[in-house]
Order: C-alpha cells, then structure tokens, then sequence
C-alpha cells in the first residue's frame, strides 16, 4: 500500500508522477532523452540497461515495464530480455553492450567502483565516449527511479500481460506523450 | 581522473554537465524544484537531506557542495552541517526533520526499507504528504546526482574554501541560473 495517497488507477511512477506533476516533468524529460533520443546505442539496447539496473534494485514495477518496452524493440524477443536480467553474460548481445552492462551494474552499486580498465574494455569494443556518458546516466537514473517506486510504496502490478501491452504502447509512443495523456486526465492528488 | 573527457575547469557534476547539455537540462531542472522551488521545507532543511544522502554514498563533491548551500542558508552553521552528516539525532535541527532524514537513509539504501512505521513517526511530527514525496524523491534523485558524478570520475576538490565560495553562489543564485552562465562559456567537450 502507498505511503502517501495516490491514485489507485495509476501504478508504478504513474501515481508518483500524477501526485507531483512539477517534478514529472523533468523525469521524463530525462528519460525520454537517454532512452529514446538520438544515440548511437539503439532503443532496444538502452532499454536493456535501464531493465538490467532496476532488476538489480529489484524494483518489479521498473524492471518489468522496460523489459516490456525493450521486448517491444526488439521485436518481442521477451527471451533475450529474461536472460539479461539473470546472466548477460550468456546473452545473445553485442560484445560491446556486455562491456556497457558491466559498468552500469558498477554503477548501480556506486560509481566508485567504475574503473578505466572497465572503461578500457567498453572501448575497445567499440564504444564512443557518448555511450558510456549516458550509460553511466542512465543506470545512475534508474537507482532514481527505482527508488522513487519502491519509497513511495507505489502499486506494483504482477500481471505480465500488464506489462506487455503497456509496454507496447510506450515503445511506439514515448515517455513524454504517454504521461501527458494521463498527467491530462487526473488532477494531482489532493495533498 | 575523469573516465572521458570533461573539462578540467569544471569539476563535479559541472563537468558532466557541460559534456552532455542536454540532460543538464532537465537534471537542474529536478534539483531546482526539489531544493528551491515553493515549499513548506526551507531551503537550508532541504540541503541538509540532501548533504546527508551524499554524505552517506560518499560522493564527496556533492556533500561538500551541498553541506555548502545548506550553511549558506542557515546563516553560515557550517558545524550544523558537521552534526547532521556525523550523527543527525544529535543536531539541532527539528524533530520533523529528524524523521524525514530517517526516511531518506532508508531511500539511499534501497526504496523498499521505507516503513509505515517510519512515515507515521514522520506524520507525527508535522509531516505533510507532500513533504514526505519530495523527501523520498530528493534522496533518490541524490542517488542519481552521487553516482553520476562518481561514475564518470569526475574531479572532485578538496579545498574547503572552494565548496564554501561556491555554495554561496548556488544558494544566492540558484542551480538554472549558475549552470546556464557556465553552459553559455562552455561548448560540449568533443565526443
């Protein structure tokens, strides 16, 4: 049950955002830039970082929804998403994503343990400086958001198809324009 | 020494932010309204919530940084900022606050230990929902803000009288304000 009264309608960082609109704004700004922005990394790629983050924080909500939305990208291989959670290592990805993964569960326990030979690594597999910035920035994020989730209590739903089908939707229309759609619908909560 | 290139004049999250303007975006856009925007915590409280969940990932830029802002608005109490950092129940600060520093520990540490017992504690001494949210999404966003800047190896300075001068500005001027003077100098760093 939520710590604070959010709308029952709403689960995950829907009710969150709902509640405090202001601060919904930036949030999604920001994840609509380093997941669906321009990158050299694609959608399905970035999303399996943010996934692979809040799965490490078992965070349910998150993890489900961008394992949902990375599925979606990668045209509904829901496999491959499973097996980034549990060992990436054994995953069919790139060599170079492997390397970012890496980093990014660096990161998710602290930033301090990133180290250059990790860096070193990613490099020589490819990746451009802009790749590990945003790699950094986005499993620094998801330690946000998955926070943000489970502080506030939010309501984390267990239903798969839940997930898929938003998912979906997500994948095809954005961050920004989905939560505008119900950010238009609800009056924030009374508070 | 900084994992890609940043710019050596500009240590901490400054750096960072001057490598990729465009999530600087909506970063000092969060912290803006979490930490100057209208509220019914003052500015030094929430300073001190942040101060603490830096102080307790380590992040020594954003500890000091913000150990700085927070003395700036409480008339210069540099050894308040000392007390909350080192054992918080023993500082001068209100019981309300006390609460919501418990809180926020809980949220550094994973969002999932946050308890109703805690947020009743908090209630209990004046809480309102709304400052309970922004208490649980400061410590989180500091979660982000902490391991970015470690993430990236970042410079980090040492020199109290550095933080002190500084922290005087950001708390006299605000995050948009000073960081939209250095982005204007600044052109992003080659990626």
């Amino acid at each position: 049950m939520p710590h604070i009264p959010l709308p029952p309608d709403l689960p995950g960082i829907r009710g969150a955002m709902a509640f405090r609109p202001e601060t919904a704004l930036p949030l999604n700004a920001l994840v609509e830039i380093l997941l669906r922005g321009p990158s050299t990394l694609s959608r399905g790629e970035r999303e399996l970082i943010a996934t692979y983050v809040s799965s490490r924080n078992s965070t349910d909500y998150c993890h489900n929804i961008h394992g949902a939305i990375a599925a979606a990208h990668l045209g509904g291989n829901e496999e491959l998403v499973r097996q980034v959670k549990v060992d990436y290592l054994q995953a069919e990805i790139s060599p170079k994503l492997k390397t970012l993964l890496a980093i990014a569960g660096k990161v998710q326990q602290d930033g301090k343990l990133v180290t250059a030979a990790g860096v070193e690594a990613a490099r020589k597999e490819g990746a451009t400086d802009l790749e590990i910035h945003d790699t950094v920035l986005i499993a620094a994020a998801f330690c946000m958001y998955n926070r943000y989730v489970d502080g506030l209590g939010t309501i984390q739903p267990t239903d798969p198809a839940f997930y898929r089908e938003r998912g979906k939707r997500v994948a095809q229309d954005g961050y920004v324009a989905v939560s505008k759609k119900y950010l238009a619908t609800h009056t924030p909560a009374s508070r």
